[in-house]
């Protein structure tokens, strides 16, 4: 088996960098396009036997180092009893957002084995066929970023509700948290039992947080998720965006792998962190549009601020972008294999 | 005349620390409401008589240490050929944005004396009825934001037709931000001679760059204002958000005050920066939407991490936004004068 990227999670020597691509089963590929044509983004999610053959098709295409199984963070959030729809071009709506503490209360606390059985349905699936070609990647929402959907009803500027929420009715915020918490714990160990590797915990709005706040409404919940699945032994992975000036906190916290956004030098970043963590990360993805030799240089540059040392895992700094060029996306991967090696 | 402000950008010792707030000039008062029922956002803009009587509207409504000029960076623009509008509810819209080398040689080089007069003659207005009660603040886009909103045509997500720009027409790009630097430069320099006491220098999108491209297609155009600003002995103050990852660049950056937005501890920024900067912030301004004893903590925190050093302004990480309550405000000015006295 190809197991780069997990001894990359363990600051463990790799033959050479491995490489993976935040959103790689997505819309920049025909193939994916192909099966879109056919489906609803949530039926796709749904149907076990599509995510996996979904999961598969960069896995196929590409010499990635990891496959992430195809899923989306919010369905998770049915079970609880929030009304979820995809609306064409744009994006996730919540029927019912969480206005008030009676709201909260009356979320459920749902067993993902249950609600989420489609999603562990298509881990089984993967790993069947991939058959110990690389590993397979879980993954799930981070509490306030899932809080802050279902708080917002959808995207947000200034996630001015779920911060009013914060400050207004702290109670009912922790317990809120509290109960997000326990889902992602009981989602990522029904992952892990069902055959995920490793497992990534996207906190992708969290940026938007002061460090104070995050202190306070976020960081312990974070903690609470990454102490349990320390205990499983497998990686786990923490990313958020727009996070530079929070790497003191996240320091903190006891996960493996910290990805890194693509707004700072990944060294600085690293520097940061310590060497107790190995880090994920950090291509511009709008990169992927400039002409080869741009692209190669930002890459380099990338690998050279790794400077070989173990734990390094090469990925975008963000999720891949539709309409990125396929043929970059090859070239990218078999650069940093090429590159990188010993 | 109250100098704190001036004292503070010079790293002086102040009685109290000032504070003024981006946007203070805005739709979360009544007073401006009132008068942007009668005209047009760029009227107001272009009517140095309204214009000024809006920079005035927070100066008399609260104990403020500094006014801004109410105008917007977009107007300079047009007097190199470009069209602009505001629509209703959209914001800003460019209705030839640059799409080529081509476009980009087309473009003029305005004298901003014609071109922007209405700002100089707003200023000259303010000054004038300010009566050195606090300084007035001038102020211009920044070379890589206005760059990219002429490119955009408006506002974006990944700024992907801007980063192309860069990375395919290198000269083409490297021309523009000249162009654009010359014109915030001359823009600049006739606000300081119509009476700007400081200046400030918003790179509002600048944090959607990678440290890589920052340093070869932003950071010299910058540095190369503030090193002809300096030479007037105005204070000069360079702001952008999402910029935490590059403050180990910005401190080459030969400028008075750093503008820290609210995702960083003020003291992490500043100890990033040096001792050389004077530092601006950093309160998220949606705790403006918390309830008081919220508010005042995190107003009391970053006055300590502040720590009655020498060279903090005290202002939001990001402007005011729409609906933030008054009375808010008024009690943030007010705690922070007597929090901070000596």
């Amino acid at each position: 088996m190809n197991d780069r990227f997990l001894r990359a999670c363990r600051r463990q020597p790799t033959d050479c960098t491995p490489i993976w691509l935040m959103r790689q089963a997505g819309r920049y590929m025909p193939e994916y396009r192909a099966v879109r044509e056919r489906y609803g983004f949530l039926e796709m999610v749904k149907r076990p036997e599509v995510a996996a053959a979904i999961t598969m098709q960069p896995i196929n295409a590409f010499a990635l180092d990891a496959a992430i199984i195809f899923a989306d963070i919010l369905p998770p959030l049915e079970g609880m009893g929030i009304d979820l729809t995809f609306e064409q071009g744009e994006g996730p709506v919540i029927h019912n957002p969480l206005r008030t503490p009676a709201d909260v209360a009356a979320l459920r606390q749902p067993d993902p084995h249950e609600t989420a059985a489609f999603t562990l349905e298509a881990i089984r699936l993967v790993r069947r066929e991939l058959a110990g070609r690389v590993p397979l990647i879980g993954f799930s929402g981070a509490p306030f970023t899932l809080a802050s959907y279902a708080i917002e009803g959808g995207g947000s500027r200034d996630y001015r509700r779920t911060k009013q929420f914060m400050y207004s009715q702290p109670e009912a915020w922790h317990l809120l948290m509290q109960k997000l918490t326990t889902l992602v714990i009981d989602y990522l160990l029904a992952q892990v039992e069902a055959g995920a590797q490793a497992v990534q915990v996207f906190d992708s709005w969290a940026g938007a947080l002061a460090p104070f706040d995050y202190t306070i409404y976020v960081l312990p919940y974070v903690q609470q998720c990454a102490t349990r699945l320390r205990e499983t032994g497998v990686p786990t992975i923490y990313f958020g965006t727009d996070m530079n000036g929070l790497l003191p906190l996240l320091r903190q916290i006891d996960v493996d792998v910290l990805g890194v956004d693509w707004r700072i030098y990944l060294d600085d970043a690293w520097a940061q962190l310590g060497p107790g963590f190995a880090v994920q990360g950090n291509l511009d993805p709008t990169t992927l549009f400039a002409p080869w030799p741009e692209l190669e240089q930002r890459a380099t540059d990338i690998l050279n601020r790794a400077g070989g040392r173990e734990g390094h895992i090469f990925n975008l700094g963000h999720g891949i972008q539709t309409e990125t060029p396929v043929e970059n996306v090859r070239r990218l991967i078999e650069y940093v294999h090429e590159a990188s090696q010993i």
